[in-house]
């Protein structure tokens, strides 16, 4: 399989830490979303959308990071993802949704330069925006980890699913715009968790080919 | 079950529409999202992202309007909301994602508000933002609508999908939003058709009881 990605899109990173799991081999294309290499024609016909991940198995195309996920635990059940109840599988996505939905598309590079480019916006009120939803969004996740008795090890239970793979990536970027975790106590404990284990810590963005050299501490 | 939800809000359409497509009978609990009712304390404990729709069944709580589409379809499969293939499905739930994450959290209310109070914009500075989410996000949806075979009569095949359900509400804001929609010529036809099914038709916002009087025509 062939992942169109990107070192530091959250989307790509789910879809990563799905494939190490389920340990289905896939080679990365790197796609610069910085210099926009998402508009170029040949990836517009793979993804009208023009945005990461695009996952790509011989004439299959899948997009978007969420069904990418569902497909990959319905061709490859083992381990799931998914827990087998149906309200557990409701928990787990709408925990993953909270990320997925309403907190990182807010935040991401197009908008990012929207409010920058379009809007006027200094790069201290753009962090205050990226600030605000990337702590509502892990505020209402903590919220629910914290009061649920289905949190565990993990977001649900004692097995990784979806939830982590949305919420893992989601932390890691608050980090990286050293946004203030200390409230979000639970998501901390499971990001560190997650990071313990080589499927999580190997799809992370620091670990990938694309990730700048200049960057590494 | 119990619906809270809000006359004008996308995310409580889709579910209207697929409680009344399974033929599920639902009461709905207004949630005045502009007053901010979803911020009482007592709503905070049903859903602590303080966002509606929420469905309530007992003592089921559901939260985040993909993850109950999906429950609903689990637990309601006739008719079905997704095709039997993987393939089908992922590609409806794309289509699905590119107006759930994509678009529709980019012009929410909470969002909205904060650009004008926070970020000191103008009414006409915030509708070019809408408009050039909203845009955006029918452009690919339409390019991928257009380009594939498996669009029928609706988004995927001749049956209605959770595609429709979330495309039908996002192109229906557009048109509120006064948004030139003749680019979306394959998206028209396919609104146009969902609204001779009933059960979209009294799905929508201006069929609801808290919709406004004084915005009736």
């Amino acid at each position: 399989m062939e992942l169109y990605g990107y070192w530091r899109s959250l989307a790509a990173f789910r879809v990563r830490i799905a494939l190490n799991l389920k340990e289905i081999p896939f080679e990365v294309t790197s796609m610069d979303l910085i210099e926009g290499q998402q508009f170029n024609d040949d990836y517009r016909k793979i993804n009208p959308q023009m945005v990461v991940p695009t996952l790509v198995d011989n004439e299959t195309v899948l997009t978007q990071s969420l069904a990418i996920l569902e497909y990959i635990e319905e061709a490859y059940p083992s381990p799931a993802l998914l827990p087998k109840d149906k309200l557990g599988r409701a928990r787990v996505r709408s925990i993953s949704l909270i990320s997925v939905a309403d907190t990182h598309p807010l935040v991401v590079p197009r908008v990012r330069k929207y409010i920058v480019e379009e809007m006027g916006h200094t790069e201290e009120e753009l962090s205050a925006w990226i600030k605000n939803w990337v702590t509502k969004g892990l505020t209402a996740i903590e919220e629910i980890l914290n009061k649920d008795r289905e949190t565990g090890i993990y977001c649900h239970g004692d097995n990784i699913t979806m939830a982590d793979l949305c919420v893992v990536p989601q932390f890691g970027a608050a980090k990286l715009f050293e946004i203030d975790t200390s409230a979000f106590p639970t998501i901390s404990r499971i990001f560190e968790e997650c990071m313990t284990v080589p499927a999580v810590f190997n799809a992370r963005p620091q670990a990938q080919p694309d990730f700048p050299k200049e960057m590494d501490k």
